[in-house]
């Protein structure tokens, strides 16, 4: 497909050259940033045919996307916006998919109106990250608010979702900020969600963590999180350092 | 005083250089680890002259002494094992620090016959970190079993007498396992403790984390934990990495 016609105003695509993709961004309603790249990373290789995976709060699809070589199966691609829910479609087409990835422009909150529960290997979620603020509810963007603030849904709703979907031993996998570790934790644990994996990624070597990648499993025996080695982005220099290079652009 | 002379049957003096401080060991019944050393480190620094702190599970009190700088005022030791409580009072005194320091030989369970509730600044605790398992209990050496498993206490008696104890904004610092993060966080949670400030340290750059450090505020707001930078203890060769050094030796 010739990529500009595929394009509408204001959007551009990206690549992400260690998986080979493009992704079709518009920056003024949603990109994909690191997280995705480390959520995806994060993610254990499953290459079975008739795997089931949903990606809640989707965007623009990247996370499923860059996930096609590591994980078989299906995908479906959960994103509430219209014209994002639009750019992941775009982006399926993109890149070929079209035979393994579907988009479901719906509220998560509505999501077993297409998607039996307990019938999910896998659910990926990069959720909006801020609580809601005088603020966030006054962005003159709405489409970046939504995808930042917890103004369309929070994180129980995602963690319900998330639960409600998996079948018993599904494996969850979340990014969100380490200042909400307590809740997010207390939260999936109310869900029957038992927290196993977690990661902390950090900006710079004598900075706090600002990411945290979470993997969990439904039903799980409670206790025995592993807290794996933590991945620091940036240098001193303000540069990539080698691990996220090989990332972004492979090795 | 002579060290010789305070010493009995089975024990040692070990020095840490870092502080100047030596402790009575003994390898039968109690001896620091590196978990003590790395968590007075994490305690914030206080010098109020009029400072209460209490060191719960203390064996022979190597984390207060190693604290008598960093913070002021007066620490009360308080250990079950009445063989180690010796040590304790013998490790003050090898110190000169008998003004300031006092063990309390007691099951934490009991410490408010000895501490009013409400009370104390800053409370200190390495507790036993292994649930009870059928081979813990058959242990021939007890001391060291009820030491390390949840024989005499478990982390739930831990935590509630720690809050206990604590006034309102007063912090609590506790070093245990990352593989029970998840209940940690659960159980400061319900007993008042809000979760504030997490380290994780590593044993090897590609090993999981084995040691977490928490800091807790009696009181405080929920949300908003820091993870702050790692530690990792040691190179790929195997020898101490160089900030572990400084904790041990000094600059």
């Amino acid at each position: 497909m010739e990529s500009k016609k595929i394009l509408k105003k204001g959007e551009r695509i990206d690549q992400l050259y260690s998986q080979d993709v493009q992704i079709i961004q518009n920056p003024q309603c949603f990109a994909f940033s690191l997280d995705a790249v480390l959520l995806a990373d994060f993610v254990r290789p499953n290459h079975r045919h008739k795997l089931k995976v949903v990606d809640l709060c989707a965007g623009n699809g990247a996370i499923g996307i860059f996930l096609h070589n590591k994980l078989g199966g299906n995908f479906k691609e959960v994103e509430l916006q219209p014209q994002i829910a639009d750019m992941a479609e775009r982006t399926i087409l993109l890149n070929g998919f079209q035979d393994r990835y579907t988009v479901i422009n719906t509220d998560i909150a509505n999501i077993n109106d297409y998607i039996p529960k307990d019938s999910v290997d896998i659910v990926l979620c990069n959720p909006p990250y801020f609580p809601v603020t005088p603020q966030s509810q006054k962005n003159p963007n709405k489409a970046l608010a939504i995808a930042r603030h917890e103004i369309a849904t929070d994180l129980a709703t995602v963690v319900k979702q998330m639960s409600g979907l998996l079948k018993m031993n599904g494996h969850g996998y979340l990014v969100h900020r380490p200042d909400r570790l307590a809740e997010i934790l207390t939260i999936c644990q109310k869900y029957r969600l038992a927290p196993k994996r977690l990661r902390f990624i950090y900006p710079k070597p004598d900075r706090d963590a600002n990411i945290l990648l979470l993997e969990v499993i439904k039903d799980g025996k409670p206790g025995g999180i592993k807290v794996v080695p933590p991945l620091i982005v940036h240098g001193e220099d303000g540069k990539y350092l080698p691990a996220v290079q090989e990332l972004l652009y492979g090795k």
